[in-house]
């Protein structure tokens, strides 16, 4: 295989389309007799649903039809969880699943309680204000640690706690090796995350073709498979009679995975009962409240160390806000669990989690998905264990990171996979030694800083380090196909959120069979055009389609070398691939097109041998043992104003191993989009619920993303250690940009104000110029 | 496999959709802003075009375009033959294909000039009125002789002849032959077939996706996978961006398969010009002129014969009908050139014809594609020859027929699927005793004939012998998987135009995986459900899709084995299907449902295996070697009114062998629609061309078709030679009801009205009480 596209920049496929408005968006389906619905939701936090009268707002002229959870009646029966609690010994899990419509309760401000189905968008949403809901308000349980206090409010009564979920996993002893320690640091950790805010909130149209009894969908899914499976499950249809399609969409970021959002369980049943088309676009509003968030932890956690800086254990016991459902199970906390971890040599773990319910919105994963808390944890620890043992922060990473010889290092514990988290490859020290000179860590701490200091200029610098489990399995799937034209199509059952599917997976496809990549033609999320798969989520999407779209390439380019073989009677060896022909190599003028070979690959006349298939075309799968190990440093220098506690980035440096890339272009992309999102959660995002459940600054307005000004350009460095567990070495990249940001902004700030010799510790994050000047203020009170 | 469905007569799965209106049809299609299109064609035979002028139609309010030759430009340029010519030494094909607007000339009433798109058909209609077309009308071909003199008028100047194939084909020598033999026969004989007469016309819709360049296409042709892979290269998009939608359709009879009609071209390209979908339903008027016919054929044909009758040699030579053009290549005069071998050996044969240009519409394949025209001659031959050498019409044929030992039977010419003449597998004897038996054949021409004759009753009887090359290649594929539901879903890529697809097909699954066939949904002719295929023609459909479905479901069949195993730990052998379930024998209460398997098949945890699949899934393909061969007997007592001419039919036997049989019920219907339209052929249905080419009877109204009232019930047999080229022993059966209808007619009615005394001879169909009088007239003289 000479390898033309394979690792190389090429600018992106789908850019076209996405930028002449050519690319479908849910919102842009139309159908003839479309009705569009809207969602009565719960504006209070938690209570008693008395009565509800529709009858006014059925009475408007325009609405079709008003349901509530009794019209649903035994309609949405989950099925086998989708996600369910990996195999830990003495696991708690008290799974609750969220009704579409509520039923004798509401458990969250924005909880749906009724459907309107009307002529038009506007139609519905006036007849909203006309139905009639009594309610008999409740304590709604919002803080995390009275939400475990006896005799409290109960988010579900027949849990009879608020325990979602307990969880303890161990490696080693840990009391044992705090025994022996020099030093233990002990710090409580609060981490806030935020929501994803994509550009295009959540939509679904369905369709219900009764003369076919077919069923169309159109969704902002991340998993267009599983919500084909389960509606097929509810509806009593097989799952061929349910096409799922998630075309473009504008951002998905973990909370687009959900299954089953109400709107998507209740749009196809409407447009079943109906027989008319129905559309739900999210507006931006509802989204607040209507899409999962990820919010928040408080960590307990302690260190125990040499007196050389060396970890000799650590222990957490964590709350987790599961918010007022569970049904992701425990993907959020155990990534939390195992990501603290991070590419040190910890012998020694103990770690225990209370997944709690409240009276918020579902909790689920959002681009890093419980990582950040784990990492923002041992990173902050190793900050102030460098503070008190006089190690520079650097230099105490260093001297606990994992040996490059130690691979495959196994951690024990049980990851989000099921699988025990074991590192597949790394080598980490070349990426810190990357990170530090990038930022010219030794001459900063050393000269540049005090010379700053001198010049009345507050700035830190700081480095973090991290790794990230991706590419879990089960599996993903791809066919190839050569057509008569000469283009290659190549499905996937994976949708796309942005990730640049259209390009990375053409330039795999295009090297194994020597074709311009922009003429593979990438069809993805669209369950009729390719059947089984899992989804785009956990940074998997590279790893897991990415090697089946190889192999299934693979398989093809054998099968064009076989009839090319045939076609000149000449040896396999003989033939080379390239500029869409295969030639006979030395030979000029020898050359036959791959679209010819495909139509004689699919002869009119003859038989198609027994055994055999025709056309050059091949579907394969690829299911990965476990997930590989993605790892990284980021280093940042920031200023920030003493007075007003506004910052300013002067320089962001990300050096990142994620095994073999395939484009650095769009890898880049994914890092900066991370990062930006997690400045957004170190410093801007912050979702602030009341005493009363009810989110305070639920509009964009008031829940403030970090815009173009206040993402800094990156420095960007790989280095590469490829996985050992797939074919072409790659490991994921989509989240790891917006994992280390928190504990590095900490870290930062602290090195700026020179917070450490004030005995100030940034402990919480998102940090913001009002928090950080609260902490500030609380600390010199 | 314990069977339960296969063999027996299941009631139609489909007919529930059918009968309550749910099934979809392409005129059923509507979508947002649908245009509609008429055409203009031409109301003469063969004439230059001097002008077109639109400009008055484009006027019209409600009309969106309107469209010439000229604004095609390029567009249709067909690729490499579908039905290229056979590799026969010698052979002459000047293939000349119809554009989709005719460009320079008309050559046949009918073809279209230019097509309007308005907002409605009635708009389209009224605007046809509005183009000016100028003509310089040219002297039509239409004798079949005449156009073969020199000087004459020419249907393709650039052929310089009206030949549009010359084919010899000869086994054995039969000069020598005929100069050893006792009696030599020669006649001449007129066959003439007529048109299909669907219940359903042609009809087309074509949407373009701008956004997803995608193009999806409802069409009522038989054959979708060569519509869709033809449109793809004709429009410059891969296969993948076009999806051909072969729904429901009410009749095919082989002229939907022909690739293409004019307005599956010029739909599509519309639809993406405009960006608008469109819709073309076929007129009754339109489908006289517009849909391909089947029509006449002249035979000089001479038999060789030994005293006792033993046939020692055939000679033929025949012209063949094709039309303005002949896109669809031999298929229809090579099928009469094989077919007239029949079951009898016949060691020397010599066989040439002479396809011919006219200005009538184009002829391609209608149900026996040419087939009935050298049964025809066959039959008629050995009646003549019976009566010559006083044999019994009976006997004279079962002395020549193929022994059962002489299977595979060589006849050495080329067929229509390029594979040497070879039947397969028959026994022809016990055919002819059966059908003898069943209309008491010895007992009628020894006593009962003459009783009625006494009567006054002019009653005869005739039988008559065939055999059908059936279930050519390439090969079909199939993929069956079950759905968690249970329910197991079958596609495969051929469409169904009435044939029990929906049920025979799930017999096959039902049986092969143990479930009720009810539960087995089926979906055909989708190119987007089932790529790969070629179609529903040439009696194929059980024979090779039906055997892709049988080996899908055998590979099903061992992973839910496989999988049960493993969930109960036992060994496979211990293991039964049945009721929809896996169980253990003999261990009541063991036992685990389909659905259960299938989700268990798809793990959402842990890795598929390399080199596996996810799910109970399989896609399989089958291609014969070569086609098999049915046979068949058909015998009549039929009584004639001497005076008018008119006929009733007393008794209709039909005793057929075509291998194993899936449904019975099925093939009865099948066996009735084919003797229903042979009859028709037979004495009602004539396409009557007067000298300027105009189809003079091209209404319901005129061109008689026989109804239920003339379409007696037939007495059914069966005798089974499985076939040895497929695993399920099955030959085709769709078309063989139609083969031998016309030698019977003719035989009953000189039997009837004793013409063999009178040494009149019914050498031409289609008979009719005019034309029967007409050839009585003239024998009388």
């Amino acid at each position: 295989m000479t390898t033309r596209y394979f690792g190389e920049p090429i600018p992106r496929n789908e850019d076209r389309r996405l930028l002449t408005g050519q690319a479908l968006f849910v919102d842009d389906v139309e159908l003839p007799g479309l009705l569009h619905a809207a969602l009565l939701r719960s504006q209070v936090a938690h209570a008693r649903i008395k009565s509800i009268d529709v009858s006014a707002a059925l009475a408007r002229k325009g609405v079709v039809a008003v349901y509530t959870a009794e019209d649903l009646g035994a309609y949405w029966q989950p099925g086998p969880l989708l996600v369910p609690p990996p195999p830990i010994a003495g696991i708690v899990f008290n799974q609750r699943m969220q009704v579409p419509l509520a039923k004798d309760k509401v458990r969250h401000v924005g909880e749906p309680i009724a459907i309107v189905v009307a002529e038009s968008r506007y139609i519905a949403e006036d007849a909203l204000a006309d139905i009639d809901v009594q309610l008999e308000t409740l304590p709604p349980v919002v803080d995390l640690e009275r939400a475990l206090e006896k005799d409290g409010s109960l988010v579900h009564e027949d849990v009879r706690s608020n325990v979602s979920a307990h969880v303890r996993q161990c490696k080693g002893d840990y009391a044992k090796a705090a025994a022996k320690a020099d030093h233990i640091i002990r710090r409580r950790f609060h981490y806030d995350h935020g929501m994803s805010s994509p550009m295009e909130t959540r939509g679904v149209v369905a369709q219900w073709d009764a003369r076919a009894s077919q069923l169309t969908i159109w969704d902002t899914t991340q998993a267009p498979v599983f919500v084909r499976n389960g509606l097929a499950a509810m509806l009593g249809l097989g799952e061929r009679q349910v096409r799922v399609i998630a075309p473009f969409v504008g951002g998905g970021f973990g909370p687009k995975i959900m299954i089953f959002y109400p709107e998507e369980v209740l749009l196809p049943w409407i447009a079943i009962k109906l027989n008319r088309p129905v559309k739900w676009i999210e507006d931006r509003l509802e989204h607040f409240v209507a899409t999962t968030h990820e919010r928040g932890q408080i960590h307990d956690a302690e260190i125990a160390l040499s007196r050389d800086g060396k970890i000799l254990g650590i222990k957490d016991v964590f709350l987790h806000d599961a918010g007022a459902y569970d049904p992701y199970g425990l993907t959020v906390p155990i990534n939390s669990q195992c990501t603290l971890l991070g590419p040190y040599v910890v012998p020694n773990y103990d770690s225990t989690f209370t997944a709690v319910f409240t009276n918020k919105p579902i909790v689920t994963p959002y681009r890093g998905a419980g990582r950040q808390h784990g990492v923002f944890v041992i990173e902050r620890l190793l900050d102030f264990a460098a503070r008190e043992l006089g190690i520079d922060r650097a230099e105490i990473r260093r001297r606990n990171l994992i040996p490059a010889d130690a691979f495959p290092y196994n951690n024990e514990i049980i990851y989000q996979d099921f699988a025990p988290l074991e590192y597949d490859s790394g080598n980490y020290e070349p990426v810190l030694d990357k990170a530090l000179a990038a930022i010219d860590y030794a001459r900063f701490v050393t000269e540049e800083q005090k010379k700053l200091r001198a010049q009345g200029r507050h700035v830190g610098v700081a480095v973090a380090c991290y790794v990230e489990g991706t590419g879990i399995g089960p599996y993903e799937g791809a066919r190839v196909q050569v057509q008569a034209n000469g283009k290659v199509s190549l499905a996937t059952g994976i949708g796309t959120q942005g990730q640049g599917h259209f390009t990375s997976f053409a330039q795999i496809v295009a090297d194994q069979l020597g074709v311009d990549v922009r003429d593979v033609d990438v069809v993805t999320g669209d369950t009729d055009q390719f059947y089984w798969g899992a989804g785009t989520f956990a940074s998997r999407g590279a790893v897991v389609a990415g090697n089946a779209v190889n192999e299934a390439s693979k398989v093809v380019r054998e099968k064009i070398l076989k009839q090319a073989s045939e076609h000149f009677e000449c040896a396999v060896e003989d033939l080379e691939l390239g500029s869409g022909q295969v030639s006979i190599v030395g030979v000029p003028g020898k050359s036959v097109r791959l679209g010819e070979l495909a139509m004689r690959a699919n002869p009119m006349r003859g038989a198609v041998k027994p055994g055999t298939e025709p056309g050059l075309e091949s579907t394969q799968y690829f299911g990965p043992p476990k997930g590989a190990t993605a790892n990284g440093v980021h280093a940042m220098l920031l200023e920030i104003d003493p007075d007003t506690l506004m910052v300013q980035i002067l320089k962001y440096v990300v050096v990142h191993d994620c095994g073999t890339v395939i484009n650095p272009l769009i890898l880049a992309g994914q890092i900066h989009g991370g990062v930006a999102q997690g400045i957004g959660n170190a410093y801007y995002e912050e979702l602030m619920f009341n005493e009363e459940g009810q989110l305070m600054n639920a509009s964009l307005a008031d829940y403030l993303l970090p815009t173009s000004l206040e993402v800094p350009r990156m420095e960007l460095g790989h280095t590469v250690t490829p996985s050992p567990l797939n074919p072409m070495g790659v490991k994921g990249a989509g989240e790891a940009g917006a994992i280390p940001v928190g504990p590095l902004f900490a870290q930062a700030i602290e090195d700026a104000l020179g917070l450490g010799e004030r005995k100030i510790e940034l402990c919480e994050i998102p940090l913001s110029p009002n928090r950080l000047w609260r902490v500030l203020s609380r600390a010199d009170g």
